[in-house]
């Protein structure tokens, strides 16, 4: 018998799952929340688009998570830690942390520990927009190729982006870091035990998405674009790396200090970082031809194409990297910067209710018919990360009433989601690639089936749900069990990995053609507003939203 | 001593008030809520457009805050009920009701006991929107000049549109009408006794303002123009009125059953009956140069302009209308189709709250700074009556993230009809009517000093309060002591009667020149999502509007 330990670090807390390589039986699960500021996250109360995290909550979570999901399966009789064959990482990204020359992030450090610069920059945080801006404007003069793959935008979630803001907002911090690590890389080299971040192997994942690395031009960017920016990032690049890699590689094996730590066998080896959506999408079982949706308080979704195949740029669409998902593939990821944080604000922030408020919510417009309430909203209340790639756009209600319930606008807010899901789709669709299936992921996918189906009936795609709940740390352990290979008992590589070990629930939702239909006319006006506000279009003409709106409402009624 | 009688017929209930007519001194007042329907107005589930109200309330309603108002009055020494010199009846309007040939609403037939057609059709009934508009194009082409003065847009509102819905939805209670009666009209017939439809004597106000009636062309709309709409409104031009009265003139005087049951003196004059807002603005000072803002469910703003100088075509406003508030003026009215009911909605049909959230809600939000939410709302939940005269258009939020509060959207509600004031007030004062001073009245304005501030910040006008808590009646009591006349203690005119009676609070919201800076910017905003939505501007570039949005609120904070 063998296992693999997946790792899975999600936006408030981080799972560690036991899972069993012939079949993905999953042995033994466990959550920590990261203790530090709100739900794991520490805010500033005078910029809403700050969020940065502890890497101190991180080890805090990596010890206890891995210990509490080992005394799990512990429980099944015949499992023993020597048993486990490989580990594999999987986080959030683009989520830099700058580090010391020892690899140890300077947050660590008593001198920093309250400083918000030099703690993890999450990945959404937003306060890097003008840098953002700044380095599309420069690319599209200097380097069109760099951002040709990820949309021609470079987004203020990412790696170099948030780098040049600590630089610009807080260079004591900027020089106090030896290098930046991105938590997909620095979990997986803390288990290695590296020592210098040059020891850290980086994953394709990380830099092909969010630092702009790729082969084709020798890695990171060049030194003399990096001066266009700054000079002291171009003096950085050389405290970055030369090299990323696939998940074919292993990013290295267990140091003893940490197998000590967690009862695991010292030397097991580590798989390449991901994040948590592209290994989410192996454990969705990925394809070519699937699209993986992993919906959670954002969404992203994933899908591949074979690198022999020739895959345009894609406008908007956040990054078309080879090798960042499956080895041998183009992986293509887009996404919506919020999903479930939306409802989220709109029953904990605004309504300040809970759980049952969501059910309460769902039960009253459950039989409401598409349309029925005349509201349309953008889902843009924390940006847009695809298709327009701004994250200085915001939420958009419009059709209310005097009348309009609170559950009628959580339910506008979910198809609003919906709506988004599509643009995305389309985008995808018109250049070329093959979108035959959706399989969703996450929680809300497994539990709100009045949102799946809103989402069959916006999309007109078909949508399944993942086999197993926590299909990120389960990619994490595929990717463990494909680099452990078949002589240890894992797989010899990825599609018979994941045919072992990944499914599909027997659920699938199937579009409603009267619901399409509808849906049809209201994502017309979604797009309406969506390019009028988002600068698509800047001779809009929207004086028939509102008419539109209620003559739906009527014939719905 | 001598004192006049106001009666004042609101939304959802009527009161009733004693007045001195030396000064204006309140001996008693009571207030009787209609007991059908929700809050007194009866509602069709099936569309929100729709409010009726059960006429058998208003009889109920009369009697008892009547008789409340002089049991409470009769507790100040020396006051007897033979000292009542006059009576003043205000109501809601267009609130036009059914009646048979002997005066009797259809609705206190049994037979029509719970058809909605045969109710009251409330001013905020918006089913009438289809006919509106085609009342409005008939107009445009074969008599500009009946709607040059309303803005040159029929309402939904208004008279002929109710009627005419009621001849196309429900042709039966069209055929049992003998004629139909503005409620303002009807009250004051009521206490006269009259038995017949031709007996009701009229008044200038509700017929110029809604029924399109001026003396220029001889009084309604000619039998020629309402066949174009319908033959059967031409048929029923004849059982209606030839002639309607300013508020020189008696609606009657009490009958002996009124008189009987309310315990007053048999022939006490009865004034013309005008809508709330127009005796408000009596009770509130208005004259040249001061415009009366009724601050309730919706607003309405009054001005006068004096009959002898020539008042252009408003474009949008509602109406202008010689003799419609005081006799020798030409009273201008404008208005917005919600206001408090836009903040009562947002407190109690959303966040499911009352009057204490009303008051949380401020606190929270008192201190902060103009466009410090980034958010930017339209006040159009109930549509638009000035400047669009658009029943279809609804609300809009916009700028909301994940942070935005509940009590930042109730702000910035609140900001969007302080945004609709301002737009009334610039359309007046761009056809040269002189807008010197705001006085407002209605509970809003006496007790919602936030709100009042935000209303001179965004206006750019020092805002006063009416010294009455019950403008509308005391304005119905002032008209009742002119009516009445000096020899039996009351006044020679409105001028002399207003200055003994009518006052002003000692409290005046000036603009901070610091908020009127911000507010200026987002009043730009304002305008073009207006003008977008509203159909203004059909090319309209709206990309910017989120992004100043978040500039504004970043140089808030």
């Amino acid at each position: 018998m063998s296992y693999t330990l997946g790792i899975d670090y999600g936006t408030n807390s981080v799972r560690a799952l036991i899972v069993d390589c012939r079949d993905g039986r999953e042995l033994g699960t466990s959550v920590v929340n990261y203790p530090s500021g709100e739900q794991g996250i520490l805010l500033d109360p005078s910029d809403s688009q700050l969020a940065r995290q502890h890497p101190g909550d991180y080890l805090f979570g990596l010890e206890n998570s891995v210990l509490g999901a080992l005394a799990e399966a512990a429980k099944v009789p015949g499992f023993s830690p020597a048993q486990v064959i490989g580990i594999g990482v999987d986080t959030t990204g683009s989520s830099p942390i700058p580090v010391d020359a020892h690899n140890v992030p300077l947050a660590l450090d008593p001198r920093w520990k309250n400083e918000l610069a030099a703690q993890c920059w999450l990945w959404k945080d937003h306060t890097s927009h003008r840098e953002a801006a700044r380095i599309t404007e420069l690319a599209a003069r200097y380097r069109p190729q760099y951002i040709a793959k990820c949309g021609n935008t470079y987004s203020s979630e990412w790696f170099w982006s948030k780098i040049w803001n600590c630089l610009n907002t807080a260079p004591q911090v900027f020089a106090a870091a030896d290098s930046w690590v991105e938590l997909s890389d620095y979990i997986p080299s803390v288990l290695a035990g590296a020592r210098t971040p040059a020891e850290v192997k980086r994953g394709i994942c990380a830099a092909g998405h969010k630092a702009l690395y790729a082969e084709d031009w020798g890695g990171l960017p060049d030194e003399e674009f990096l001066t266009f920016l700054n000079p002291k990032l171009a003096e950085l690049r050389g405290r970055l790396y030369a090299r990323a890699y696939d998940a074919t590689e292993a990013a290295g094996t267990l140091c003893p200090e940490w197998a000590a730590k967690l009862g695991l066998p010292v030397g097991t080896p580590i798989a390449i970082g991901e994040f948590d959506v592209h290994y989410g999408a192996i454990g969705s079982g990925v394809d070519e031809g699937v699209l993986v949706k992993a919906i959670g308080t954002s969404t992203c979704d994933c899908t591949v194409v074979r690198a022999d195949r020739n895959v345009p740029d894609i406008p908007g669409i956040c990054g078309i990297v080879n090798g960042a998902i499956l080895p041998g593939y183009f992986g293509i990821e887009a996404g919506q910067s919020a999903v479930g944080d939306i409802f989220k604000w709109w029953v904990e922030v605004v309504l300040q209710g809970d759980g049952a408020t969501h059910r309460d919510l769902t039960e009253q417009v459950r039989d409401q018919k598409p349309g029925q309430s005349g509201l349309l909203a953008l889902d843009w209340n924390n940006g847009n990360r695809t298709i327009l790639v701004d994250p200085m756009l915001t939420g958009l209600l419009v059709g209310q009433t005097l009348h309009t319930t609170r559950a009628e606008i959580y339910r506008a807010l979910i198809e609003a989601t919906a709506f988004g899901a599509r643009a995305i789709i389309e985008r995808i669709r018109e250049y070329g690639v093959t979108i035959q299936r959706v399989v969703c992921c996450g929680g809300i996918a497994e539990k709100n089936a009045f949102l799946m189906q809103i989402y069959a009936d916006v999309t007109g795609c078909a949508m399944q749900v993942s086999g197993s709940a926590q299909a990120c740390a389960l990619g994490s352990a595929v990717a463990a069990a494909v680099l452990a290979g078949p002589e240890r008992g894992g797989h010899p590589d990825f599609p018979t990995a994941q045919k072992a070990m990944t499914s599909i629930k027997p659920v699938c939702y199937a579009p409603i053609p009267e619901n399409q239909a509808v849906y049809e006319r209201l994502y017309r006006l979604y797009r309406e507003l969506h390019d009028a506000f988002g600068g698509v279009n800047k001779s809009a003409d929207l004086s028939r939203v509102m008419k539109d709106l209620i003559a739906i409402k009527q014939s719905a009624n």
